[in-house]
């Protein structure tokens, strides 16, 4: 099983990543098999090929992310962040918390993100 | 399926109610069938006379919750919130992410808190 701090350190990345990283760079914190349900109740993307899919709509996005806290649980770690993207004078501001499965090398097995559209703020 | 609203108004009662509240006004939150896997990677409580079981521990405490956010998705919420305990002069300090799913009538069918000893703040 992946340690709490390895847990922690790939959640970290992943935050960092979907801010500043390509679909590239993500999807690398992923298994190949791996799962991600965003929102949750939507169909999962399955697989490298349809998690690079999935990714790619926000790669030419101006954007940024900051972490808020990690609760780490066996193999599992529940996490908030923000997420803010900016188009011209507009911005996106969405705080998602996101629970992730990780396998024994501590790469992300499932992702799934709680959020909706009443938590977009506009400004 | 229960509204957001639905599944905001239970989430916000079951955090009362685990600061302020019985074992037994905890459990009627839940669906007689309901899953409890507290924290996660623990083997879960099934039902309402194993998980009544469960919040007896926390019945005779003196302690308050704080809820900070809600995320809604689909029949699923994910939410973090304080939980403090006192002994005397000290205070446990623990803030977990809960994740529920919920039935038609908005009633808890499954909880798992993603938090570790780690997380316990003493003071």
């Amino acid at each position: 099983m992946a340690s709490a701090d390895d847990i922690r350190a790939t959640v970290r990345k992943y935050v960092e990543t979907v801010g500043a990283g390509t679909a590239a760079d993500i999807v690398a914190l992923y298994r190949e098999d791996a799962t991600v349900e965003d929102p949750v109740g939507t169909e999962p993307h399955v697989g490298h090929a349809a998690i690079t899919e999935f990714y790619a709509a926000i790669e030419p996005l101006d954007r940024s992310t900051e972490l808020f806290s990690i609760r780490v649980a066996g193999n599992s770690a529940a996490f908030s962040f923000r997420v803010v993207t900016r188009f011209g004078e507009q911005t996106f501001t969405l705080d998602p918390i996101d629970v992730m499965t990780f396998d024994e090398d501590g790469r992300i097995s499932s992702m799934r993100a709680f959020w909706s559209q009443d938590d977009m703020v506009t400004g």
